[in-house]
C-alpha cells in the first residue's frame, strides 16, 4: 500500500477528500482519537469536515505518562462499544503520543483497521506520524510494546504549527536538520537558511514537505529497520544519552533539542573518521549554537554518557557503540562502531563548537 | 520470510535444530510459554532439548477465558523482567489459546520478536498454529484484538496427539476434512479413509502433513485475507452459528464438531448452487454422521441461526449472508451470497443427512 502524504492549509477538507475515495462507508464508522490538548486546540480546526461531524471522538490524557496500556484499553473499549468494524477508520489527531498509541490501537483492533494521522506538532509531523512505528510505553520502558504499521494517509497542515511555542519549533527543527543531512547538500543549505526567531510560514512549509518525504523514502526502502532505515538514527545515539543524563538530573530535555546537539557530535565523528566536510560541520554547529540552548555537560559526564550509549537498544554489542555517520550530506554509513576514546574526543569538540 | 514447517516424532531435537541456525544467540534469550495443562503434560517432552534447558518458562491459566489482556500483560512483563531483547525467541507450547496469545505477545514485544509454535492439540496443529492470526479476546468478543504475524517455525509432533481424548480428535479432524475439501478429490478420499474409532498414528501423520500444507499454501497466497484465504471459511459461516446457538443454550459445542456439521451444510449449498458432486457430498455426510454427535437444532431455530450468520464478522452486508462454496473438491468460490430461503433449505437437507 502506498501511503498518501497530504500537505494542506485546510485539514478538514483534506480529511473529507481522503475519506471520499472509500465506497460504502457507513455513517458512524469514523473514530477520532485526541488527547486533552488536541481536543481543545486542534479538533475545532476539523469542524468544517463532513466526515468528522458524524465521527465518534475518543479523548485520552495528554503527555507521555498516558502513553500506556490503560489508555490503550480505553481506546479499544471505545472502538468495540462504538460498533467499530473492520471497515472503520481511525483518525489520530495530536502529537507523537497520540499517533503512536492510536496507530497501535488501530493496528491491533480486529487485527488491524485503517488509520489516518494528523500530526499537530512540528516534531510529530517530521518524526512520529510517518514511518509506521506505533506503540506504548510499558514497565517504565519507552515503546516497549508496539508494532510496525503505516498510516494509510498522513495529513500535514501548517495550520497547526503557526502558533507553536518557540521551544516546540526548536524541537521539531532538530529532526528537520537530521533529514536534510541524510538527504543532500542542497537540503542542508535550504534548512540552514531559515530564521527560527521569526519563521516565514511559506518557507517552513517548503522545508517541511522536503523533510517528511526524506523520511518516507528511507522507510519505504527498509520498513522494518534491518539496514538503511538506521540512517534515521543520525544524531540519536548521542541524543538519547543527553536525554537520559538530563532525565537523571530531573531537568528533562526536549527530544529535538537533544537531537540538534547529537547531530553536532555525530558530524564531528563523521569528520574525524570519514572526512565529512569541515565547512558544513561548522555551518550546522553555528546554526545550533545560535538557535538552541547550550548542552549542559562537562568532561566529568563523559563516562556516564558513554554508558547510556552502550545500553541504548540500537546497540547490539557490549564492546563498541553503534553510530550512523556521514561521509558527506546524503552519503550515509550505518553501523559505525566507535570506542570510548573516540566518543570522548567528539564530545570535547562538540562542547567547543557549541560553547558549553 | 519462508515459514519452516517441521514434522517430527522428537520435538526436543526439532527445537534444538530450529534454533541452531541462529548465530550469537545468548543463553537465557529463549522463553517458553505454556498454560497450566501444557506445562504439566507437554513440557516434559522437551526436557532433552539443550535450548529448553536454559529457557525461562512462562505459565498462564488454561482455557479460552484466560486468553485475555491480563494474561497478555503477564507475558509482556515476564519478557521485560527476564531481559528479553529484540534477538530473543519465544516458543509457544500449547493449544490454540497459547499459540494465539503467545504469537500476539511476541508480535508486539519491542515491535516484534521471532516465535516458534509447537501445537499440542490436533486442532491447533491444523488450525491456529499456522496462518499468522494471533490475538486475544476482549470485551467478550473472540479475537477482537490481535495482529497478523507468522511463526518463524512450526514444529508438529504426533507425540502430543497420540493420547488425545476422542472429543479432541474429532474436533481437530473437522478442520482436516475442510482442508481436504478445499484441496482436491484425492485429499478427500484419503481423509475419509481413516478409522477415527481406532486411529493408526502413521496414517494420521500423513493426513496431518498434507492438511497443514494446504493451509500454509492458501495463507501464503493471501496472508491478510483479502481474497482466496476466505477459502478457509468453508463450513465456518454455519459452524459459527451452530456454536453461537449452543453457547446461548449453555451447552457449548467444540469448534471442530461445529465445523464438521457446517461443512455438510455448505456442501449441500454447493451442490444446489454450483453442482458440487452428489456422491462426494454423501460420502462426507456419511462420515460425519457415523463419527460425530448429531447436530441439535430443529426448523424452529432456522431464524436464530440465520441471524447469527448475518452478524458474523465475515459478513459485510446486512442483506445477504456470505459463504465460501465449492463447485468440486479443490474448486473454490469465495463470496457467495445466500438468501434466508436458500439457507433454510440447506439446513433442512443437513438435518436429513445427519439424522437429527
Amino acid at each position: 500500500m502506498k501511503q498518501a502524504l497530504i500537505f494542506t492549509s485546510d485539514p478538514a477538507k483534506a480529511l473529507d477528500e481522503a475519506l471520499a475515495a472509500e465506497e460504502n462507508r457507513h455513517p458512524g464508522s469514523l473514530f477520532i482519537l485526541t488527547d486533552e490538548n488536541s481536543a481543545r486546540c486542534c479538533l475545532p480546526l476539523l469542524k468544517e469536515s463532513r466526515a468528522a461531524a458524524d465521527a465518534k471522538i475518543i479523548t485520552i490524557g495528554a503527555g507521555d505518562s498516558n502513553k500506556n496500556i490503560r489508555s490503550l484499553e480505553e481506546v479499544w473499549t471505545t472502538l468495540t462499544g462504538g460498533g467499530a468494524t473492520r471497515g472503520s477508520v481511525m483518525v489520530n489527531l495530536g502529537g507523537g503520543m497520540v499517533t503512536d498509541l492510536g496507530g497501535f490501537a488501530a493496528a491491533t483492533f480486529k487485527r488491524g483497521i485503517r488509520f489516518i494521522n494528523i500530526p499537530t506538532t512540528l516534531l510529530s509531523a517530521v518524526d512520529a506520524a510517518v514511518g509506521g512505528k506505533t506503540g506504548i510505553n510499558f514497565c517504565g520502558l519507552k515503546n516497549e510494546i508496539g508494532s510496525f504499521r503505516e498510516a494509510e494517509t498522513v495529513i500535514i497542515s501548517a495550520a497547526f504549527y503557526s502558533t507553536l511555542p518557540y521551544g516546540e519549533l526548536l524541537s521539531g527543527y532538530g529532526e528537520v536538520l537530521k533529514h536534510a543531512l541524510i538527504d543532500s547538500p542542497e537540503a542542508v543549505a535550504e534548512a540552514l537558511k531559515i530564521n527560527l526567531q521569526e519563521v516565514c510560514l511559506t518557507q517552513l512549509e517548503g522545508i517541511l514537505q522536503r523533510s517528511v518525504r526524506v523520511k518516507q523514502r528511507i522507510v519505504a526502502e527498509d520498513p522494518f529497520e534491518h539496514g538503511i532505515r538506521r540512517a534515521l538514527n543520525l544524531g540519536h545515539t548521542a541524543a538519547h544519552a543527553f536525554e537520559a543524563l538530563a532525565m537523571e538530573r530531573r531537568r528533562p530535555l526536549a527530544h529535538g533539542i537533544a537531537v540538534a546537539h547529537g547531530l553536532v557530535t555525530d558530524l564531528v565523528m563523521s569528520h574525524l573518521r570519514l572526512g565529512f566536510p569541515s565547512d558544513t560541520l561548522h555551518q550546522v554547529a553555528s546554526f545550533v549554537r545560535d538557535n538552541y540552548p547550550a548542552p549542559e555537560f562537562t568532561c566529568k559526564e563523559y563516562g556516564a554518557l558513554t554508558d547510556f550509549m552502550r545500553h541504548d537498544k540500537k546497540n547490539r554489542s557490549a564492546d563498541a557503540i553503534n553510530f550512523t555517520l556521514l561521509s558527506a550530506p546524503g552519503e550515509i554509513k550505518i553501523d559505525c562502531l566507535a570506542t570510548d576514546t573516540e566518543i570522548s574526543a567528539a564530545l570535547d569538540i562538540t562542547r567547543d563548537l557549541l560553547g558549553c
